[in-house]
């Protein structure tokens, strides 16, 4: 049995999530699950239909971005995710041991349309405090350069730039792309982007309903994100 | 056997039909079963997914909002269900046994677009005779004080100002948040959930075909209520 | 046997491809089979689950109104089925032997607008040669006379005055309040209430792309229903 | 055994991904499976519903349309792909041996309002790297002529006139019908057609979101494409 099992299982475990949560179509999407001691990811194999996965196609990445164990190609977007866990689970010392990239309907609308998704109401609160930020499109020079390891510093310096706590907001469109969102598993991750997803789909109604819908005032947003989040949250069980 | 198993089971059987209507996902919404004689409810715990979910994990509860029974803590909502129980079903004596609440996407989008649902068409006019109310936001005030509670206080005194009969208006969408909802049992709370959004879906479609749509003459509104709820009703079977 | 179990079966079947094709939810909608010899049709029971339908639940009625075989209620908008028959099938001597009424989404959505659907594409004209009707409210005075009965005759002098042929223009949209469909069998109808909700929600589509879209032009509407419906059709197998 | 058996086989497979992805309702839609050295292809027998298709009843017809095996009528879209497998497949020699024409719903929105679909991201730009082009309405001549020999020919003299490469560009509205897909397989092609819906989708949101959103920038379109089908693509396993 290979010393990345648990890796390799919940990251086959996240990535059948992404059709069975509608999150993607045919090979797109992909999930990693990272081992912060052992400093490695299992990830997605690209271009593999979903239905052909299994735990032994997982392939295992350091943070090189270096493949450690698998006989199959890591997903085309594997730099993205070394630099998001060398970035936000290593040097910022979060607590992120998943990301998940899809390309949700509603939510690659909002990336595409180049605007954050505004925060409305309390089903957006529940989970974060901001708007859904969206990054700049990635300049000519970036897309020359290393693309997907472009990616992951646009996504890093958007959030640096916007003060923004990755253990916190996990969840960024990039602009003209899609969604990139994160947590402290990768199983969360995929709730991250399932919740992203629907807070989409109601924020696009939302302002077909009222071209001048307002956001919801910050003493809301902080009492719904803190009683599902704060030190004294009471949402769940303990 | 729990001397609450009927209200338990009912809670249990109407929990389970979030899920199943889309009424909301993972772990969101909730519903609860009243018994009036006993002064108490039964209604999902808290954060607990529903295919989780069993008979036995329901928390019943005392309209003092203390748990009488079960092992979980009960929905964070809980105290929001206190206060509609006690000024609805107890105070103003109507026939109110079970009440939801949920996260549905059109739902939600009107409320948070902080619009009242307009009444469109004999669809909504079989259920309710008024466009489905939306309450402002909750002040400041009394979001510090005691978010769930107020948030039922603040459905009842809107009711109250609107001068509106909650055994014939069984919902409400809370501005910025979301709808509640409400039945003779948990069985016919979750029928208005899901009535409250399909007539969500068309009453967005309605606006954009013709943001001039105009609401129902009362005369068609009043006729397609009564054909279904009044006393000379003549849909279904006796 | 009852001597009417032909078009009993015909509307037990065509009945429960209403939850199958999502054209309404719990006991809304249904479908009536006409035996035209015999003056009388086979229509769903009143506000009975589809679930719960049997053949033998479904409720015969001659066209006065009458329950002739049965133990239940027939559906409150048993007349409106007996006008169009009356009308359609037997005055206008139309092959006419089936109608279906739901609350499909998109269909109620433009009725509620008030609007007849464009004729936009060949969908649309592949099954229809005109936009889809939709009648003015009913007045007052007919709603206080004999509502479900002027409905159906509200179809029949809206059509009338628009000289269409309900043998070619197989469905209408009651304004306020949804669709009536009908075709030469109790399927038919099902088929045409089907297209109808596709049409209507590719309608709406294209008015949001494009404000000023323009109808499909005339010598296309043509042809694409001629080649299906023509003396010289030549779509299908013969 | 059919010497033709393999690409009936094909053809049969491809037909029965339209209704498992919901590009169409009913017998709607159709695929067909090319043998470039046999000079036919299989397609679809005319308004035959889906679940009653078998591999024996696909229809096998020359370049001059003329039926060489099968006992049904081949759809009557057959002139189009003869049209389409002539000119794009022999006469330019491209890699196209499948064809597939639906009714998607949100493709077809486009082709209502004669409208191509823009490059808003790179859900887009990971299949094509131009706006989906769209024609204008057939002439009545057209039409009066042979009217899915001229929809064929259309389809052809738009992509000459934008000088669109057919291997690249495999998708294409026709104004006021609906959208024709191809591929190198005929499984190929009906990915292609799912792609182009959910594109579609996400095109008409973010326009609904933005109004004046922008296309995507062509180093990132030029970027995606590359990635998946340069000479030094790296998408997928080699």
């Amino acid at each position: 049995m290979s010393k990345y099992q648990t890796i390799k299982e919940q990251a086959y475990k996240a990535n059948m999530e992404i059709p069975a949560q509608h999150l993607a179509l045919y090979t797109w999407g992909n999930v990693s699950a990272f081992d912060k001691d052992a400093g490695v990811f299992a990830i997605k194999p690209s271009g593999v239909p979903y239905p052909e996965l299994t735990v032994d196609s997982m392939v295992v990445v350091d943070l090189e971005g270096n493949v450690v164990e698998g006989n199959l190609r890591p997903s085309s977007d594997t730099p993205t995710h070394v630099v998001l866990y060398r970035e936000f689970a290593v040097k910022d010392g979060k607590n992120i041991n998943g990301i998940i990239h899809t390309h949700s309907t509603f939510a690659v609308s909002w990336a595409q349309a180049m605007r954050p998704i505004p925060l409305f109401g309390t089903t957006h609160a529940d989970h974060i405090q901001t708007e859904v930020p969206c990054t700049p499109y990635l300049s000519e020079e970036a897309v020359k350069n290393d693309y997907e390891k472009e990616t992951g510093d646009l996504i890093v310096s958007h959030f640096r730039s916007l003060k923004l706590n990755p253990a916190e907001v996990n969840m960024c469109l990039v602009g003209g792309h899609g969604p990139f969102c994160w947590g402290a598993t990768a199983d969360k991750a995929v709730y991250n982007a399932a919740v992203l997803e629907e807070v989409a789909h109601m924020a696009l109604n939302t302002i077909s309903i009222s071209p001048s819908a307002t956001p919801l005032p910050s003493y809301i947003v902080d009492k719904h994100y803190l009683r599902k989040h704060g030190p004294n949250a009471y949402y769940g069980q303990k």
